[in-house]
């Protein structure tokens, strides 16, 4: 018996990975795909890669004969979409926006479920128990990983972040920033210490450390590439090199998709993979963490499949072999 | 005493590189630029690269104190324009649009002016002489100098083209091709057989190979980079390779910005120049000649200069001693 | 029962593209990685996206306990290392070298093994009885999958092809035409007419349309992009587009990689899949192919996996059903 | 009467970039370009892109009649140069490597000659009188102009910057971080806390504001693109934003190459000019400066240039209009 999937927003940048995940995860079969916009059309219309591959039609309307649901909508639109939509209490839901993550926001008045921050390397037992799951931001799942063990330790107070993100993660919507003529080449820096992410990442490390008032400054920057997320994070401790190792490997060990690496790492190791790889630096006090994720799999869609199989029982890695793109 | 010049469509990517090349013109002052849509924002607000370079501010009127008009408008544009607007008969045009390129587009009714077809490689004499200049298509430019000195021998018949272009061909309008997700990385054919530009190579090659059907197959490819045009086209001919050299050095002899090469020439060589350079290879009886210029430059607005030149009675390079970007 | 496989050159790009797929092949098991160079390290020391896939190390050791050895050495050293090196005849050979491509070459002293030229939509029952396979070059299966039918149809005189390549096409080793500040935003052709692949498609041509002297006219390219391959041919035939594209989907009906598409392809269709896209087009009597596939996959691993699944009677799909990096 | 310049190790990126600026230049005249290795090859052999602009040959040998001689040479070898050949003392020399940027380093035995670090923003009177310049880094260069007049002001304390760097930094020699399959698409992270350039940066920092202990964590990354270094400096103060614009466009006032920005900077406004572009964000105490330049132009050979200029009198901008590349 395969888990039935539906998609809600599945014409956009998540919707089609989720899409690309789902039809060769050997235990999902995916009911439907909706969108209001492309109703009707070929699936392939909107996913070309997809050629070949899946002969379904995007539609519009919601089958409750479902295990799962997976919201692929823009930030605020679930919230909107399940209190407009009744779907069974019985059916699973995982949110890829950001509606559900933050404490405040996990249960809310009109939507009668309590969401979990998905984060398995942080929340694995709570998950393997959720019915709903709140699939973290890409940005906030790389940076976290660079920092739980730290968080885990309380060692952390001052953290200086930079992050560099490739074009998916700003969707498929045409914009001045996401004009090839424009990005090729081309970094700019934006949310300078207002990324929206900060809050979901501050309630990560105030559940490993709380108490503490930890100050993270975080300036993300738009890189020339597609897929893929560099972030490199710097504090003071005095613990070695080789504690801090110890501690790293520690946490993650069990964690089938987060690596620890001494040697360098670098981006195109994790592209088109639901892996994350974290090197760490020391020179003096100072502590460098880098850490690297595919901003659209273990930084959403990867990590929502994961989510799914510990949710139903499954190995977390079941439809998560993947060949890596490499170059 | 300087050439004053006005710019009517100054915000796109034609108007910005016009602008670019102006400002260090020697001989040139420009007077105003003109956006209907940007009236009174400064000019860096949308050309954000000459911050620095210039203090203008778009306006919304057209001044007829000018020496010269660069007509840097959508193709269909200009035409309008010059009905709608009364420009002094002093003062000369440079269209860069395609309104004005073929024989019967070159003189209109209800506009008082001839133009004359702007390659100095085929039309030097006339474009001295000429009040108006009908500026060439891109394509056609890069395609035209790998062939003309063979329609001049008269031994063209079948064409077999193939053109990639960089991005910045498609204009600065947001479109799904332009979007970087999209385009990083990949390749498409497009305008198959059909490119706006055969009419105008057609013209050329019929002015120096007259009397000949020739038959241009080309078809044109969207690359992943931002700058530049690159071309190769076989045709069948039984000169020798050494024949071959000798006739495209002599047809280019004088001409400063058209470089006939016997090492194997790449894109790179004349992004950011108004240079294009020319290759030619045979086997058997087939001769492939590859062509590459920057379409913006030697495409566009380079040529455009270099036509301003010529039309003023400058030296032809004047202004247009670009540093390569070379990288 | 797993199928046993060897890998020798597992250095290489082929090598280590090679590896990712096996890693995750259902009825496979890799048994030894050779590479002479790097004998004793992990594979990941070169593999580096491969860090948490898996733990085994190169070896200047070779195995014949093994039910299929892949050989991924530069063109010329299958030929060497065959005859240096005895391999049970039990073993069946599998080799992405240029080696045993040609008719005159698919049998040769010394190497008592006959090999089948592995294009399984040319020769997929030949290949199912095959015991060695000689695995068919990158260009020289885009190009032919965008001409078989037409050779079928008995059509082909004259193509005119242009292609572009990514760069791992070039392979690993250090070279001023694969330096970044030289390829990136670059075009450059190379072998001009004179591509050693020109042999391998010749005789597919003439197997499927004897007795016609077919003249291939192609000019490579060096492309901007790490992967894939995009080829335009152009011929002359009065058949129509309707019939044209009756002929491609009946002559790919049941081929479950090569997909011929109504709609515009483009090369990041195929990007890290094993597919290979078709597209027609029709102006006049002039028609062009485009056709596209991924170099490493379609164009080298992936037929080689393939092809094994065929010799091991297995579906044809196995282990290739991959996630597309679609951007 | 022009300025006779010669050139050692001219066959290298910067001697290259030396030679695009100086044919262009209206006041200077190639004398010689040095290569050992490229005795007797056309300049144009190595930098292809210079086809049809220069004629010249590389020379093994070295004339004393020059006014100005510039040392493109790799880090170290400059002093081994100048100790090997002798240069008449009335030649004033300009060197690009990182030989004589240190004050211990200013004046060394066996060579009979004071370096000035040129920085114009920073000593601009010492360059006008000086007889040779110490041409600072391109990391250093970008970073200190964000730190420079906060340092005058005495605010800095600790200061955490990440910068990414164009390929063209690295040089071109072949490397496996610069093979094109490797570093398209790539981001990775490279002398942790230990960049060379870091003790010339914390001089000038001390110059400006001595007697505190500036604590500089500094995390450079591999872009991929080939020019251009973008940073982001994080530092706390208590300064307004309203404050520390005043304290930066006072700072620069009168300095050409450096334009402070209140709208969002990119790395591509700056490419293929000798232009600086600083921008400010503040949130809380947190101060972040932004800052951006061409490695090759105004990190390199473009200050190079600039400081020529000064040294000889001329005007700063002399030869340095260039035309940005935009794209």
């Amino acid at each position: 018996m395969k888990i039935k999937a539906g998609i809600i927003g599945g014409a956009g940048y998540t919707g089609g990975e989720l899409i690309r995940l789902l039809i060769h995860h050997p235990f999902v079969t995916i009911s439907f795909i909706h969108s209001r916009s492309n109703a009707g059309k070929p699936v392939t219309d909107v996913h070309a890669d997809l050629v070949g591959d899946i002969d379904l039609r995007f539609t519009g309307e919601i089958s409750q004969d479902i295990d799962v649901l997976f919201l692929c909508l823009g930030h605020g639109e679930s919230t909107k979409f399940l209190k407009e939509t009744p779907i069974d209490a019985s059916v699973k839901i995982i949110d890829l926006a950001n509606d559900f993550r933050l404490r405040k926001d996990s249960s809310q008045p009109d939507i009668n479920r309590n969401f979990v921050y998905g984060l398995p390397e942080l929340n694995r037992e709570a998950i393997r128990k959720a019915q709903n799951i709140a699939n973290p931001g890409c940005f906030a799942t790389t940076i976290q990983l660079g920092l739980l063990p730290l968080a885990k330790t309380g060692v952390l107070k001052e953290i200086y972040t930079t992050g560099i993100t490739g074009s998916t993660g700003a969707g498929q919507k045409l914009a001045a920033t996401s004009h090839f003529s424009w990005r090729a080449n081309n970094i700019q820096a934006y949310k300078t210490l207002t990324h929206q992410h900060l809050g979901e990442i501050g309630e990560s490390l105030d559940q490993l450390q709380p108490g503490t008032e930890i100050d993270l400054s975080f300036v993300p920057w738009r890189g020339d590439f597609t897929r893929g997320i560099f972030i490199s994070s710097t504090i003071t401790t005095d613990l070695s090199l080789e504690e801090l190792y110890f501690l790293f490997e520690d946490f993650y060990n069990g964690h089938p998709f987060t690596v620890v690496s001494r040697t360098p790492i670098f981006l195109k190791q994790i592209v088109n993979t639901n892996k994350a790889v974290i090197q760490l630096e020391k020179v003096g006090t100072k502590l460098v963490v880098h850490s690297a994720a595919d901003n659209l799999l273990k930084g959403a869609c990867g990590q929502a499949v994961q989510n799914m199989n510990l949710v139903f029982g499954l190995d977390e890695r079941a439809g998560l072999n993947l060949k890596p793109a490499a170059f």
